[in-house]
C-alpha cells in the first residue's frame, strides 16, 4: 500500500473531515472513521458497501472480549508453550443498506459522484456523510446518513439514511440487509496482523425475519459462545424479507417523491453469552432496539452528545497555536474512549475495536501507557481495567504453575480471556514485566484514589500473588546480587536475556510494594490480611524475602559509559549499522532475522529510557541525560510505544526539539499513518501516549512516590497548552503559556501538588495558583 | 510405552537373537531389527504384518534422502525463519507376504506359535526367523524366512519365505502384496519425533502388474520426485493379480505337501528420480530385479557375506571379557554402515533409516560423531560424507544471505536437501557452530588422508566459505576481544547466548585452518587459489582478518572457579535444583518450558567438554579434569549425544569408573533403550560414539594437530581390546591388555604415532610395537 500523504484532513479541531473519496486512502480511512463504545466496534466502511479494488477495503464488526479460540500449532513444539489462541471475531455486518434506483444500484465508485463529504464529529461521536450522485440513467439523489455506536449502551448502534431524489419521483428501493457471512483475516508475512490460522466463522444456530426485526442467533465453535445479532428497520412502508444463507435481508419499495427525504433508520444490538444467560439474549435484543426505536434517532443522538460533554469537560487537552496537533490529540483521546471496555470483563486491546491487527488481544499497552490516561481522566474506567486482571488472577495462577512456579501468578503477555496467546515466546511470555507493569498501576491507582476498598478486595491479593514471580524466577549469585536471568525486557529487539535493566528495577518496586502492602494490611485491615493469607497460603517470612530481593537487586550500570546497562550483555554487542540500513527496511523486524537483530544493539523502543519515566525518583537529571543520548542514538521506534516515552524525557532533560518531534510523531500516528499499517487499526497506546506526552513530557508531571509534581516547559512552536487531571476526586487544570503555569482547581477540596519542587496547596477556597515562567 | 527388561537379547557377539515374540517390545524390537543400505532402510517388522495392539508397531520403508517438503507454519512468525520442511518419506511396503491355510491366515499372534526365533546375524547381514505355527483347525506349519537389504545395490531388498506343511498337505496359499497406502507419523508432544502437520501420501502417477512383476510409481506432490517401488516374485505356479486402490497383490496357490517347503522368494526394487531420469526409472526397476532373480537369493546372501567380511576387517571392534558390550559395539557398527548414505547426495540422518525420529534429517552428529568412526574404518564413506557437504554449498550460500551475511556460506541446523529446516531457530539456526564441525572433520580428514585432490576441488572452498561467516556475526567488542553473541551451543539448555565457549574455540580453529588453507593453496596451488578466490570474491586481505579474529577470540574463563566458562552468563545463573527433580520428569524438555531450563545451570549434553575432545591438545590435564568435574554435576546427559563424550573425557582425566559407565551407556543405549525411544529410530550419533568411546576413550586416541597419538588405559572389567584405525593408507591395530599395548600395522608402508609421548614408528619390515603397561 502506497504512503498516504500527510496530513489528509483539514485541520479542524473538533473534526475529521474528507471531502473526496480515493481508493487509495479508503482502507485506511476505514479505520479513522471507526466507530466505537468499547465494546461494538464498526469500521468506517459506508452503508452501501464498498465496490473498489482488492486492498482497498476491510469491512469489520468486532465486539471487543467476543473471541473464538483455536489450537496454536508450532512447526517444533516444547513443553509450557501457549497451546490455544484467541482472536476477537468479525461478527455479522448489520450496517448493509443498498439503495436501488430501477436496477442501478447507488455506489460511489460508479456513476458520478458529484459532491462527497464525511465527517467524524468528536464532539456528538457521530459518524455522518453527505453526497450527491448521478446515475448512468440521469437519475440523481441525495444521501446524508449518520451512524452512533452508543456509549450509554455498549449492545447498541444506530444509522439513519436520508435519500432524496434530485431530478425525478419513483420507486426507490431499499435493501437493509444483516449479513452473517463475515471471516476473519488469515495470516499474511507480517507477524502484527491476524495470526489466526483459520478464518473460522461462527455456526448458526437461528434465523429471524418478522418485519422489520431481523436476528441471527450463531455460537462460536471452540470458545462457545452465543451471539446474538439484531437489526430493527424503520422505514416507509413494509418490508419483504428474504434470506440466502447467512444474509437477512429486508426491502422496501418507496415511492419517492423529487426533493423529499425517504428516510430507514436502523437499529443495531449485538448481545452475547459472555454477558447473559443464552435464553435471554434474543429477548434482550428485542427489548433494546424497540426502546431505541421509541425512543429515536434524535433521542440516542443527544445522549451521546451529552456523554462526550461530560468527557471532554474532564479529559480536554487544549493546545493554543497548533490545530493539526490539536486535532490529532483530540482525534486519539475520542478513540481512547471508543476503544476501552468498561465492564470489568474485558480491556483495551492494541488496535481497539477498530480492527484485526494484533487479534484484539490485550497487552502490558493498558497498564504502561493507556492505564494513566483514564486514571487521570475517568478513574471509572481504570478500576474496571484493574478489575479485568482481577478476573484473569486465576488463569495467571495456573500460567505460573505452568512455568513452574510453585507460587504466585503470572500474567499472560498477550490474551484476551486471560490464558496466555503469545505464540512466540522469546517476545511474549519470555516478557515477565507485565507482573511488575500491573503492580505499578495498583501503585498508581491507589495513590490516585486511595481506594482502600478496592485493595482489601482484589488489588492486595493481585499484587502480592504476582511478586511472588519475582522470588520464583530469580536467584542471589555468587556475589549475592539478586539476578533476573533470561527474561525479555519491553524492547523487543533483544530477547532472552540477563538482568534486562527495567523489568530489575521494576521488579524491586514491585517487591518493595508487595511488601509495604503486606505490612500495611496486617496493620490497618487484620481480617483482610488474614483471609487473603489464607487464600494465599502466604508465609509470613515471605514480605521480609521479597524486601530482602530489591534490596539486593542487581541494576545493571556501566561505570565507564555512566549509563544504566539495558541488560548484562547489550553494552557488549555490536552496535546495529544504521549508515548502511535503507530506509525500505524499517521496519527491521520485516527485514532482518530475530537472530540478527538480537546480537546488535538496536532498540525497537524505549527501555532503559521508560525506567527513566515510571520509577523517575529514583534518577538524577544527569543519568537520565546520558541514559536517554546513549539509547536514542540505538533506537529504531520501530514499535509505536518508542516515541511517546522519548518525547516525555526529552522534555525533561532539556532536548526541547526532540521532545517536540518525538511528540508529533506520537500524537499524529495514525492520522498520518507513519507507521503505515493504521489500516489494521488504530494504535491505542500511542494513543494514551499523546496525553502523557503533554502532561508527562511538556507538563512534566510525575505521580511516581505518591506526590503530584509538575514542571512544566513550553514547545516553542506553541503559544500555550492546557489539560486536566482527576486524583483524589479533585479535577485540577493546568495551563501553561509563555507568562507562566496556571494551576485551577475545578472540581474538589484540596490538593496538593509541587511546581518545580516548589509546594502548593489549593483549596476550593483558593483554587487557582499561577507560577511565572 | 513401559520400560523394557534390560539385556533382552542373548549376549551373542556376532548376533541378535530373541526367541520370544512379546508385544511390548515389539515396536522397539522393530527398529532393533531393522535393515539398511545406506539408501533403503526397512523396518523389522514381519512380511505377514502385525496384528498387535495399537502403539505395539510403526512398519516402515524408507529411502535414505528421499523427502516430501511442505510449508512450515509459524503461530508468529518472522522474517527469514526456515519456510520448508523435508522429512524422509515412508515409501511403498514391499515386503508384505500372507500365508493362508484355507480360510486361516498365518498370524503368529492367533492361532498358537509353537517355536519362534528371530536373529540378526552381523557377519552375513541377513535378518533370518524360524517359527513353528498350528491354526485354530490344528493344521501346522513351519516358516522360515531370511531378508537381505544389499549392501553392493543400493536399490535392492530380497526376501525368501519358505513354508513347510507339518502334518497335512493340500492347499497353501500365499498373497504378495506391494502396498502404497501408507503414510508418515503425525507430529505429538514430543518435538523429538515427526513435525510433519500432514501425513502426505504419494500421488499415484502409474500401477503396473504383468505376472510376477508390480510396480507403483508415484510422485511427491511439493518435492516433485518421482518414485517408482517394484517387486518380482518367484513362487510355484502363477500369480493371480490384483489392485486395491495403491495395494497391487499376488495370490498365488500352492497344492503343498506334508514336509516340503514351499519357497517363494521377492526381489524388491526402490529407484527415484533424485538418481535417475524420471523415464529410466522404470527399465532400472525391471532390469535390476531381473537380474536378482537370475542370481538368485543364493547368490545375493554371498555377496553381502563378502561385503561385511571386508567391513570387519577393517572396523571390528574386540572386546575381551565382555560379551554384551561385544555384542552391543558390533550391533552399532553394523547400524552405521546401513544408516549412512555413501553417493555423495545423501548423508546420515540421526535415526538412519530405522525409523522417522527427527524425520530422517542430518544434524552436526554426522561430522562430529559419526565421521571419525567411517574416516578411521571406512575412508571412501567419510570423503563421501563431505561430498554432501559440498553439495550443500549453494544453498549454504543462500542461507547466509537470508541470514544478513553478505558473504560466506551457513550451513543448515537440520536438513535432508541442504536447505535450513529448523522450525526452532533458538535451537536450530543459531547453533552457528555446525559451520565449525564441518571445517574441523575437513581438517580431519586431510590430515587422516592426504587428500590434496578433493582440498583443491571441494574442501579449501567450504572451509574458506564458512570460516567468512564467523567474521560476520563475530565483533569486536569495547575491549578488543572478539565476541560471538546471540548463538547456541551444542547443549540445547541453554539457548541465544554470548560466547559459548564450545563455538568460540571452534570458531578460533576454524578460523586459523582457513587462514592455513588459503596460504597453502596460494603457495602450492597458485592456479586452484585463483580460481577459488575469483569464485568466492576473496578480497585478498580476508585471510588476514580470520587469523586476526581467531587471535583476539574471546575464550570466557572463570578465574575463580578455575574453569572454562559454557558462556559469558552460564556460571552466574542458578544452579537446577537435581535434589528436587524428580527421575520422571527427565528429559527437562518434556517437562520443562525452555525459559525455566535456559535459566538454570543444567546441560543437555556436552559443550565445554566436547571442546576438551576436539581441540585436545589446547587444553591442560588439569583444566579438562576441573572442567569435567564441574560440568559433569550439571549435566542431564538428556541428549544422546553426552554420554560417549563424558566416557572419554573421564578416561582422560582418570576417572575410569565414570569412563566405563558412560561408555556403557552409550554402547548399550539402544539394545537396552535406555532414553526408552528408540522405537522411533537408533541413535547413530551414539552409536559412532561407542567407536569413539574405544579409541579415543579407553585407547586415548587424538589426532588434533596431525599427529597420530595414543594413551590407552583399561577398563578394569575387561582383559583386553582391540580396535582398527586407518590412516594414510595404512591399517592400524591397537590392542590392549593387562600386560601392556600392542601396535601393528596391518597394512600400510610406515605410520608414525606417539604412545603417552613417546614415538613408535611402525613399518612393513617392522610392523609390531609393544608398550608394557
Amino acid at each position: 500500500m502506497s504512503q498516504p500523504p500527510n496530513h489528509r484532513f483539514p485541520p479542524d479541531p473538533w473534526c475529521l473531515r474528507e471531502t473526496a473519496l480515493d481508493e487509495a486512502t479508503h482502507f485506511l480511512n476505514e479505520t479513522l472513521f471507526a466507530l466505537g463504545n468499547g465494546y461494538i466496534g464498526v469500521r468506517g466502511t459506508a452503508e452501501e458497501g464498498w465496490s473498489g479494488a482488492a486492498g482497498t477495503s476491510r469491512d469489520g464488526t468486532y465486539l471487543n472480549g467476543f473471541y473464538e479460540s483455536e489450537p496454536i500449532h508450532y512447526p517444533e513444539t516444547a513443553y509450557g508453550l501457549a497451546r490455544t489462541n484467541q482472536f476477537m471475531l468479525n461478527v455479522p455486518n448489520a450496517k448493509g443498506l443498498a439503495i436501488w434506483l430501477g436496477d442501478e444500484r447507488f455506489d460511489p465508485l460508479w456513476g458520478t459522484l458529484d459532491q462527497y463529504e464525511r465527517s467524524l464529529d468528536l464532539r456528538r461521536g457521530v459518524l455522518e456523510r453527505s453526497l450527491r450522485w448521478t446515475a448512468p440513467s440521469g437519475k440523481s439523489i441525495a444521501v446524508h446518513s449518520r451512524r452512533i455506536v452508543c456509549f450509554e449502551n455498549k449492545h447498541l448502534l444506530a444509522l439513519q439514511v436520508d435519500v432524496t431524489p434530485l431530478n425525478f419521483s419513483g420507486t426507490i428501493r431499499i435493501v437493509t440487509a444483516l449479513d452473517g457471512a463475515v471471516r476473519n483475516l488469515e495470516a499474511g508475512d507480517d507477524p502484527r496482523v491476524g495470526s489466526s490460522v483459520s478464518g473460522a466463522s461462527l455456526e448458526l444456530l437461528a434465523a429471524e425475519q418478522d418485519g422489520d426485526f431481523s436476528a441471527l442467533v450463531q455460537r462460536t465453535r471452540n470458545s462457545g459462545f452465543t451471539l446474538v445479532s439484531a437489526t430493527l428497520t424503520e422505514a416507509p412502508g413494509t418490508a419483504q424479507c428474504s434470506r440466502e444463507e447467512l444474509r437477512l435481508e429486508g426491502t422496501y419499495d418507496v415511492a419517492a417523491e423529487q426533493g423529499k427525504a425517504v428516510r430507514v433508520t436502523k437499529y443495531v444490538s449485538y448481545h452475547t453469552s459472555r454477558d447473559y444467560p443464552e435464553g435471554e439474549l434474543l429477548p434482550r435484543s428485542r427489548a433494546v432496539l424497540e426502546q431505541a426505536r421509541q425512543g429515536g434517532f434524535e433521542a440516542l443522538a443527544a445522549r451521546q452528545a451529552t456523554y462526550l460533554a461530560d468527557f471532554w469537560r474532564q479529559a480536554d487537552v487544549e493546545i493554543d497555536g497548533d490545530d493539526l496537533l490539536q486535532q490529532g490529540i483530540r482525534f486519539n483521546e475520542y478513540h481512547l474512549l471508543q476503544s476501552v471496555g468498561r465492564d470489568g470483563k474485558t480491556n483495551i486491546s492494541a488496535k481497539g475495536v477498530t480492527g484485526e491487527g494484533y487479534e484484539g488481544h490485550y497487552f502490558w499497552d493498558t497498564e504502561i501507557y493507556i492505564f494513566p490516561f483514564f486514571l487521570y481522566n475517568k478513574p471509572d474506567i481504570a478500576r474496571a481495567l484493574l478489575e479485568y486482571r482481577w478476573a484473569g488472577l486465576e488463569a495467571a495462577r495456573r500460567r505460573a504453575r505452568q512455568m513452574s512456579h510453585p507460587k504466585g501468578a503470572l500474567y499472560p503477555w498477550r490474551t484476551i480471556a486471560g490464558e496466555e496467546c503469545s505464540a512466540y515466546f522469546p517476545a511474549g511470555t519470555a516478557q515477565y514485566h507485565i507482573n511488575a507493569d500491573i503492580a505499578y498501576s495498583i501503585r498508581q491507582y491507589l495513590d490516585a484514589t486511595g481506594d482502600d476498598d478496592w485493595l482489601r478486595a482484589q488489588g492486595a491479593e493481585i499484587v502480592m500473588e504476582t511478586a511472588r514471580i519475582w522470588t520464583g524466577i530469580g536467584s542471589f549469585d555468587r556475589h549475592g546480587r539478586f539476578v533476573i536471568n533470561e527474561v525479555t525486557g519491553p524492547d523487543e529487539y533483544t530477547a532472552l536475556v540477563n538482568n534486562n535493566y527495567y523489568t530489575n528495577a521494576m521488579a524491586q518496586a514491585h517487591l518493595e510494594f508487595a511488601a509495604a502492602i503486606a505490612d500495611r494490611l496486617a496493620r490497618e485491615f487484620p481480617e483482610d490480611h488474614a483471609r487473603i493469607a489464607a487464600a494465599m497460603a502466604l508465609d509470613p517470612a515471605e514480605p521480609e524475602a521479597w524486601r530482602h530481593a530489591a534490596r539486593h537487586m542487581h541494576l545493571p550500570y556501566d561505570e565507564e559509559l555512566g549509563i544504566h546497562a539495558q541488560d548484562d550483555s547489550f553494552l557488549s554487542k555490536r552496535r546495529w549499522d544504521f549508515a548502511n540500513t535503507p530506509a525500505e527496511n524499517y521496519p527491521l523486524l520485516l527485514h532482518y532475522h530475530p537472530m540478527v537483530i538480537y546480537r546488535h544493539q538496536v532498540c525497537k523502543q524505549a527501555d532503559v529510557v521508560l525506567a527513566l519515566l515510571l520509577l523517575s525518583s529514583r534518577f538524577g537529571l544527569d543519568d537520565k541525560r546520558r541514559d536517554f543520548d546513549y539509547y536514542e542514538a540505538v533506537t529504531t521506534h520501530d514499535s509505536s510505544l518508542s516515541s511517546c516515552i522519548f518525547s516525555i524525557i526529552a522534555a525533561e532533560v532539556g532536548h526541547a526539539g526532540k521532545a517536540y518531534d518525538y511528540f508529533m510523531e506520537t500524537a499524529r500516528m495514525d492520522l498520518d499513518d507513519t507507521h503505515g499499517n493504521t489500516c489494521h487499526g488504530v494504535h491505542t497506546a500511542a494513543m494514551a501516549g499523546t496525553w502523557l506526552g503533554v502532561a508527562q513530557g511538556f507538563g512534566g508531571m510525575r505521580t511516581d512516590g505518591g506526590a503530584l509534581r509538575f514542571a512544566p516547559t513550553l514547545p516553542a512552536q506553541w503559544r500555550g497548552y492546557r489539560f486536566r487531571v482527576h486524583l483524589r476526586g479533585c479535577l485540577l487544570q493546568v495551563s501553561v503559556n509563555a507568562a507562566g503555569t496556571r494551576y485551577r482547581l475545578l472540581q474538589g477540596n484540596a490538593l496538593s501538588l509541587s511546581h518545580r519542587g516548589k509546594a502548593i496547596a489549593l483549596t476550593a477556597a483558593q483554587p487557582e495558583h499561577e507560577e511565572a515562567a
